[in-house]
């Protein structure tokens, strides 16, 4: 019985059912990324890359990349790491540090009119109206009135990174997190999400837990996940660096493996599931072209 | 200013919102497991404990609990590990250990009639009519047709285990995967589910990826994550026990607490989220009482 081999070829196909043939899709199926559209954050066991995402939380992105090119989050620590929900980092509490950083406006949702693009996937998805992707990431939007713009927004798959903030809307700083768990949709369009993680999310989900079962052994500051450094891809050495190509959602072989994601039509599937797409579970496709 | 303290004030508050009030709630809320509905997984890196669920997967329980009794899984691999996606174990494909294990008949749905008591969480789910709690486990059901039976099932939240198999239906044998990403319920009723996790997420979480992006340095399998060893908790010595208590999904405070998590009167939403809620979004909280 070639149990273990069949069950890795069947199941493999299920995620990758378009692998195959990837190298005759067209070539805009991928898209480079810039240096300085990246961040490249090290931690002790391993190198984690960011996406940015300027065109939706402008401010935060600007707010991120310049604390960053001034080392401002090497040597800060995740000090709220909650399994299932966010790892969480920044400065010291009410350190001089975390005292000089500026409030943000929130940056969570854009305006957009009916000719705004995006590569749909779901209608009547459980958070809202539509869901899709724009630029390789997740959105939500509302429904689409007659020809009134409409509200969209990044949601909060897991591998996100987004500004952490106090009760106030425009209270965030520099304390951010990582989706770690189950997508927290909840805090779709009232948190602003600036990035994604395109590279090394298995480091972000062996960070440190800081909160542990009642009655389990407390974990001790010391223990808590350091940053080794947060920079700009662009001010790495170059031999330090990694160039990343991602999926682009807007290629015609994105939407056409969308479709076969919906349909199974793979073998495995002996019985279909509801033709639905949950947009946090659509893998992004990644490759190093070092 | 406290921005970090109160972050994480404000967002503890978003998971434990019952949190405070936990000591008045009533004795039911926690729910003892016995020796023997457990199974603790050693991994090299800390420990995991699995809850059974034989009222679900009776055959796949028996079959799996006498493996596990046996010291079949000691020292196998995690072979198939996709970051996003499943955690998956065996032994060696085509060894005699491996073919050694009878197939095993699919339990991944259950006929219930309209007495069949669950926690109700959120109709017109993407992926099912109705999702809920039953045993603590996380459920989704067919729409309920007057006096007709329905089906339910187990959902694919991250932490639940379940048969891995062929093409064909009833072709699970010994290999098994956790699921550590965003939910996969489009393998809801085509796979067995048969345990969850309680306690120690992280350590399945910090399992080594097999799978890595185009591009990257390839894992040997010499690096992959070893099972140092897997047994019936009532086989493990005293010392050595972890005993748990896990939150108990049909009482009244549960349900209270299902309410507020949907309802979300915390300051911290200065907007508020629509009023439904993800099955596999809501921690059940585990406590150790050793």
């Amino acid at each position: 019985m070639k149990a273990a081999l069949k069950n890795m070829l069947a199941l493999t196909a299920i995620l990758f059912t378009n692998l195959g043939s990837a190298d005759n899709l067209s070539d805009n199926l991928w898209r480079k990324l810039e240096l300085d559209e990246m961040v490249l954050l090290t931690l002790p066991h391993g190198k984690v890359v960011i996406e940015l995402a300027p065109q939706f939380a402008p401010k935060h992105v600007a707010q991120f990349t310049r604390l960053t090119k001034k080392g401002f989050y090497n040597g800060t620590k995740f000090y709220r790491v909650i399994d299932g929900f966010v790892a969480q980092a920044g400065p010291e509490d009410g350190s001089a540090k975390d005292k000089s950083v500026p409030l943000l406006a929130m940056e969570a949702e854009l305006q957009v009119d009916k000719a705004w693009s995006f590569t749909p996937v779901q209608k009547h998805d459980l958070f809202a109206a539509q869901t899709g992707f724009k630029d390789s990431f997740a959105i939500a939007l509302q429904a689409q009135e007659e020809r009134a713009p409409r509200k969209a927004w990044l949601t909060h798959c897991p591998g996100t990174i987004a500004m952490a903030r106090n009760n106030e809307a425009d209270s965030a700083t520099s304390h951010f997190y990582f989706v770690i768990g189950q997508a927290p949709r909840y805090l779709d369009g009232i948190m602003t999400i600036f990035g994604r993680v395109v590279y090394g999310m298995q480091h972000i989900q062996a960070i440190q837990r800081t909160e542990v079962v009642s009655g389990d052994d407390v974990i001790a500051p010391r223990d808590f996940t350091q940053i080794i450094s947060m920079q700009l891809m662009s001010d790495v050495a170059k031999a330090e660096q990694i160039h990343l190509e991602i999926e682009n959602t807007a290629s015609a072989a994105f939407s056409q493996r969308l479709a076969k994601r919906r349909n199974r039509n793979n073998a495995f599937f002996f019985k279909k599931p509801p033709p639905v797409l949950d947009v946090c579970q659509i893998p992004i496709r990644s490759r190093v072209i070092n």
